[in-house]
């Protein structure tokens, strides 16, 4: 293997005590990593359903599509419990109207739910917001997200939307 | 391979030249059946977008879901000349409306373009539409489709819709 920006040389250094809280800190950093961007290839997942909340005064105003990853359309089709790495997207767009016809605006952020157990403060599910640029957006997980999905979808796996057919 | 109902026998008699009519017919029916349902596994392609026509005195009223095959995909994307073998489906559900939120309900049709520059007579797409059991029904390309396409879409190989980011 190529070695880029000697890096090896420096995670060597890195394992003497005395670098100790770098590593600590580094480790902190890969585990926050995991939310540091929308998955790459949601365009591509399976498209479950659509959904034009028009009315500006509810707080999921925008033009929603959402998209399942392999493992969550699996369970959203048949029912059960979702595993651990099942992923929905919900892409929120802004909702431009003309005659009735309701279309997609420009892109306003997309949300993130992924599966695993170890959440346990929010239903076994990993909430994530992130703006237009793909860049992380400040939520709280509880309070912005399952709080709602505890109240209304609690039956479901906390997962509201139903795959179109 | 199986031989199921005598099939290859009965070809075989066909071919004699006193079957010639009925082999001519085979053939004319073959072809039609290109579009006897729609493609199986569209639901798994490419969603390129979805556009609510709420207004019922449009023609077009539905909640419209767009999919696009590899090939359609790629054009949508990037522009240029569809090839042939690209395949855009068009999944209309009902509108349901409650509080100024939009969801498919009931599914209405399915409408299908498949590129194929042999269909001169509509801008070289093939134009079917399928019923919610995926039977064909029974429609006018020209004055049903290709019209409105021509009018409003030469500029993008008569495909309406713009991919959807």
């Amino acid at each position: 293997m190529k070695r880029r920006n000697g890096f090896p040389g420096r995670l060597a250094r890195a394992l003497a005590p005395s670098f100790l809280p770098v590593m600590v800190l580094l480790a902190a950093v890969a585990v926050a990593g995991e939310g540091d961007a929308p998955p790459k290839d949601f365009r591509s997942w399976a498209h479950s359903k659509s959904t034009v909340v028009a009315d500006k005064a509810n707080p999921l105003h925008g033009f929603h599509n959402q998209y399942a990853n392999e493992a969550a359309l699996a369970t959203l089709r048949k029912g059960g419990e979702y595993k651990d790495g099942a992923i929905f997207v919900d892409s929120v767009n802004a909702v431009e109207e003309k005659n009735g016809i309701y279309v997609p605006g420009p892109k306003v952020k997309t949300l993130v739910m992924i599966r695993d157990r170890k959440a346990e403060t929010t239903g076994g599910w990993v909430f994530q917001a992130f703006d237009p640029a793909g860049k992380p957006m400040k939520i709280d997980p509880v309070k912005n997200c399952f709080e709602c999905h505890l109240g209304g979808a609690k039956e479901s796996g906390f997962v509201f939307h139903k795959y179109a057919e």
